[in-house]
């Protein structure tokens, strides 16, 4: 028979720990992948036509990473209230970890073909993807009472599932635009991280 | 004379640390170098070519992402019980670290020749030599009372044996197959991480 | 009502900890951009030839190596009296890391352009908005009290603000002698980290 | 006036932090520069020759990775007893790091020139440098007190500098026999990480 005590530990420290490293490393390899541009002359302009060449890569490179930083900050956000892990919330932590080392290679995708529908499809399942996965652990953890360290108030919770499932909505409109107006879907990508600075419920809850 | 209040603590944390580092860049460098799909024209169909170019290596990247996670699960439940290092056990460590950042190495080359048996052989040893390398440590800290600040169970003891062993024997099966059915090895590569998500005796010492 | 204790901890370690991945990977990864060297004969000379070819890419790594550690530095000092988090502050840190992962890339233009005007301009500039953004991070954080877990002297806050606003200066001198003397940004540059080693009015503070 | 409240804690936990992540990310490196081998037939003989073509890169890496762990072990032992860091410390640990981040670059070198002089004396003095940097991080503390947290035994002061100083010497030795006898260079290489197996006095400081 297994009394309380026999239990493990198992705190998330070590999960956050490896996705800190995922996030770090995804997103530093979002710079590694620019080219060096071509500056052809000493002119101003020369400058201009060769920033110009990567100006799609570099715009790529900050939605992107602003994108995973807000990711990060909501993984992180999680843990406040998840103190402990067991076998599935850990599977369900790597499937997120798999999505999220894929935003460098669809980031990519859409540099090289940034207009066409279906760059930005795979983008924006991509990133739907990823915001699913980490609300499949926020939902299996707030079902699994032994895994949850600070009580949550319901209104995180019901503002979390609004943070948590905007993402997708917004990438699913964006798809929709992408074989019509490719212009308006790229305007979503941008948009859609600023999107979340705008001041939120949750903001009263931290210091 | 050495009295007991001289040793030192020799935490475990930082191998942790360091193989938490090693299994985040391992496991973000098998997206690095999955390469951009061409896709030749606007239609489905062309998504569909180009997708299909890039199978291979999206199942490898998905079979060799999974399987480090799973791995990165055994090594983080093992420092449930274990709390302190020496030089042996961390040499130790070392060697399974240097087994675990090869796994990028062949991954590649299956994906390269996916249904060869020199392929299958390489990747099956490889992930072979990373489960025994993981033993080797836990077999030596088990024996090694000093480094252990949780008393191991009886039953976790033959069920961690087991679930460490049985990886190198599926996997000497799926080398034995890839001389005459490979596809029948690549399907042992993809059931494998699933065996370890059924239930298991573990389970009940995790909240 | 939101009563204090409803508040959450928010430490900044987590942050921290996304920073040094981010830190070391951006340091190790100048050095894979290092090409090897083609030595074309067995002579001394042949060697001296062979490392005149990289001693620009040599250079540049060293430099940068060396600011980016001094970043850290005062990244990890920074954090000696910040010991909380919250999402706006979390925003200016995901800024800073935007800009210090572009480290490595302007580092590549200023090893393929050393004496062009334009590549000391994305270097100096590059290097300011690091310095910029951290800055950004010590005002906010000292503007809002929550965050802030030891007092600060009138005296670090004084030096810290001289310390930051130094390199955006110093840089913006580079910049236009870039666009007559090129060899002097290039002293320049190798000169800035040099004066964070000159004693300073904050080591009283450090053991 | 300075009083002893006012210092700060200065841990060096992030600098050591910041480490793991350095020898993490130059650790995996190493083998994400060795290539897939060409195997040319379905023969086991096909493979031997595939095999043989990247033989030097995995020696190469081999060598690299042990050395590298080895290197990892003393900076982890080292911060048994070092517990503070201030600007001075910092700035060996970055000379340190920066000659760390090296290793994949001089391993290169050695892995395309394996049995020429300069590549040997590329890779010795890389290596040579790492551990006197990191004898100049011991030194330092050592000296100054209000680094160290635990009293350093005079066993293992005397031990420590003869395990720091021994490779320095052994690779000088590897150096001269480059110019004339290269294997016994490359012999040497293989040998120096085997060394540090050997039981040692500070094996009995260990848990």
């Amino acid at each position: 028979m297994t009394t309380e005590r026999q239990k493990l530990g198992m705190a998330s420290l070590r999960l956050e720990a490896l996705g800190d490293g995922i996030f770090s490393i995804a997103m530093t390899i979002l710079a590694v992948e620019l080219t060096v541009p071509m500056v052809k002359g000493p002119e101003w302009r020369d400058l201009g036509e060769g920033l110009h060449h990567i100006s799609r890569d570099l715009l790529c490179y900050v939605i992107s990473f602003l994108v995973l930083g807000i990711m990060w900050f909501g993984h992180r956000m999680m843990f406040e209230y998840i103190g402990k892990s067991n076998r599935y919330f850990i599977f369900l932590g790597i499937l997120f970890y798999l999505m999220v080392c894929l935003v460098p290679f669809s980031t990519r995708i859409l540099a090289a073909n940034t207009l066409k529908w279906f760059a930005i499809l795979m983008y924006a399942v991509n990133l739907s993807l990823c915001n699913l996965t980490l609300y499949a652990q926020w939902v299996y953890a707030t079902k699994r009472k032994s895994l949850i360290h600070t009580p949550i108030p319901a209104e995180v919770r019901k503002e979390a599932n609004l943070l948590f499932l905007v993402s997708p909505v917004v990438y699913s409109v964006a798809i929709i635009f992408g074989f019509f107006f490719p212009k308006i879907s790229i305007a979503i990508f941008i948009i859609t991280p600023a999107l979340y600075l705008l001041p939120s419920k949750l903001d009263k809850y931290l210091p």
